[in-house]
């Protein structure tokens, strides 16, 4: 099985190109998308999507991520080993998360073994010319010492983690907005309890610039039309209307400071 | 064969997850997108295109359904079997147009088999955690009375009928707007005979607060730029514009109402 | 293996739907969506696309584009083969490209086997009626010749060719716009060697109304935030802004002109 994650979005033939080299190369392979609307360029979205996403996968599964700014550059192709799941696209951080939260050592690797590339590549979309038959050769059985070398200074990326205010609390920020507009935080419940260890006796509440609100187990708890916080299920704090779009009403954006406190 | 139909649109990596967990599960499993489109909490949207899809798809497919708003709550997880077909999603109504429209009694189960549930749930994304794990043992062979006990008050919508108006015409509305802008009516052939019946030498009228208009027999037989009504492949009034987009040009929306009427 | 193309978008279930005929009819087949973001009603768009990506494919796939604003009128569905791939869609131009280009002259037939289509037709939605169920029965080996007698006068479409300019130059065109914002131009290497032959020892320009701009040889190859050409991997000129939006910025259209000239 092959995954997909990409900025490509859903206006042009670029994903079903990449699909056709694929299935050319393996017809029997699996194909699954998990999303192109990763916003363009935007590397680090990618890299925390792709992380939250693969688990839910079986073993064995190749997931291709291509947000590739740099194609064509010196920029390196590389493929990465983890967790019995293996990733392929280009050394920009998409992978950084997935190396950094993983219980083992990832193998990564340089990708130039060149005669599994198509043969005629142009400098614009590695996704076909490079990744795409790549992939397609990992799961036809070629191993990953046939693709390259093993590196150790695969690109990195700063994951803001969420930092000490006044009176124990912590500031953290928005990380996500989804098509909802839910905005989901890096705060996670580890966090909260840090927070909530301080004083178990007081409440626990949510701070943003347009005010602060308190929790809910579930999004229908909340029949009033105002912003509450939640524990997704992915494990972060999440700010939320229900039935309505949180960071449209308030404004929020990747980025924006959301602060947890006793009061 | 699965099919899957969600408010979660395409930027976010929700449905490739839920992807992720039915093939972890049934690699051997189709699994079809119908739309992940439907308005966000839009339960009766999801209604009417349930039931407009379904029948288009070989006997024995299992259709899931996650327009889910109430996410968490008390509502349960159902699964309907009826017309040789297989439903699975949340009790707010998504199916009742499906149940409401069958030619047949509809057998409808309280979903309660949690070991067929990811072990680890949350209260946001059942889609994940109930109705993927659900539907793929579904896909497996595991036995619909093996999920739970059937129920029959599954929670029902009241589809807006047309009304009768004055000197024989009928008060419709508009249910849907499509990507076109086309703008769908809950008025069918029936309705309009039962109208031509009261004269059959007069000449039918579709009425909206922007004017009236003609039928047409297929879209380019209009090539005038305005609006004109027609009968769609899913046997309803639709109003459209040839190359155009009606409900953006007459400002059409979903509950406004369109009359038909003699001239 | 079949592939899809339309102009249908992503919120309603026609796509599905035609995926559910297909699968209906034959459930060993493999779908592949290419995409459904062609413009709505956008036949030049679609004729472009479809002939850019479907060498792409194995051979023997079966590519169905729906772009088809004449459905339902005398416009006659037609099938083409030709490079070893066929293809299904109305006779409105959408293959005049592949037609075009091909390296062989391609066998085109008026479908005519009604027996082939689904028993219950409309006029708003031939690729549910028509061309679904034929894409299935070709994909399950009926042959050609079965479908429908040979035509030699399928729609063609005027491609805008670049013209000759002052001084040597050549005044072409933006075709296409993609999701990234790209300018697409129907200027190739053959046009850029035909001007620089003039006078080798110059250097090219590329001019738009809002400038003139160079050429680069990957993306991030430029880090101004300013506009620059390159040869994209489909061989045409394209105006770009590393990690930005060039058509944007510069207010680029489809058929806005678009030159080549020696500075």
């Amino acid at each position: 099985m092959i995954t997909l994650m990409t900025d490509f979005g859903y206006k042009d033939p670029y994903v079903g190109i990449m699909k056709g080299v694929i299935y050319g190369l393996n017809p029997d392979v699996q194909i699954v998308d998990i999303t192109h609307g990763i916003s363009a360029h935007n590397i680090m979205e990618a890299a925390i999507k792709i992380n939250e996403s693969y688990r839910y996968f079986p073993g064995h599964t190749i997931h291709m991520v291509v947000v590739d700014p740099g194609v064509g550059s010196e920029r390196r192709p590389i493929m990465v080993q983890v967790e019995g799941h293996t990733f392929v696209g280009p050394d920009n951080g998409v992978f950084a998360k997935v190396i950094a939260s993983a219980t083992e050592q990832a193998i990564v690797r340089h990708i130039t073994a060149e005669h599994h590339f198509l043969p005629e590549r142009g400098n614009t979309f590695h996704g076909r010319d490079v990744f795409a038959p790549v992939a397609a050769w990992l799961s036809k059985g070629v191993k990953g010492e046939d693709m390259g070398e093993e590196i150790e200074d695969a690109v990195t990326l700063d994951f803001p983690l969420p930092s000490p205010g006044k009176g124990g609390s912590l500031n953290g920020r928005v990380v996500y907005i989804d098509a909802f507009g839910n905005a989901i935080t890096n705060l996670t419940p580890e966090h909260i309890k840090a927070v909530l260890d301080k004083d178990p006796d007081k409440k626990l509440r949510v701070l943003t610039r347009a005010g602060q609100m308190d929790f809910k187990n579930f999004f229908a708890e909340s029949t009033d039309g105002k912003p509450h916080a939640i524990i997704n299920s992915n494990g972060h704090l999440e700010i939320f209307i229900y039935r309505g779009n949180a960071s449209e009403v308030l404004k929020l954006n990747p980025g924006d400071p959301v602060g947890i406190t006793l009061a």
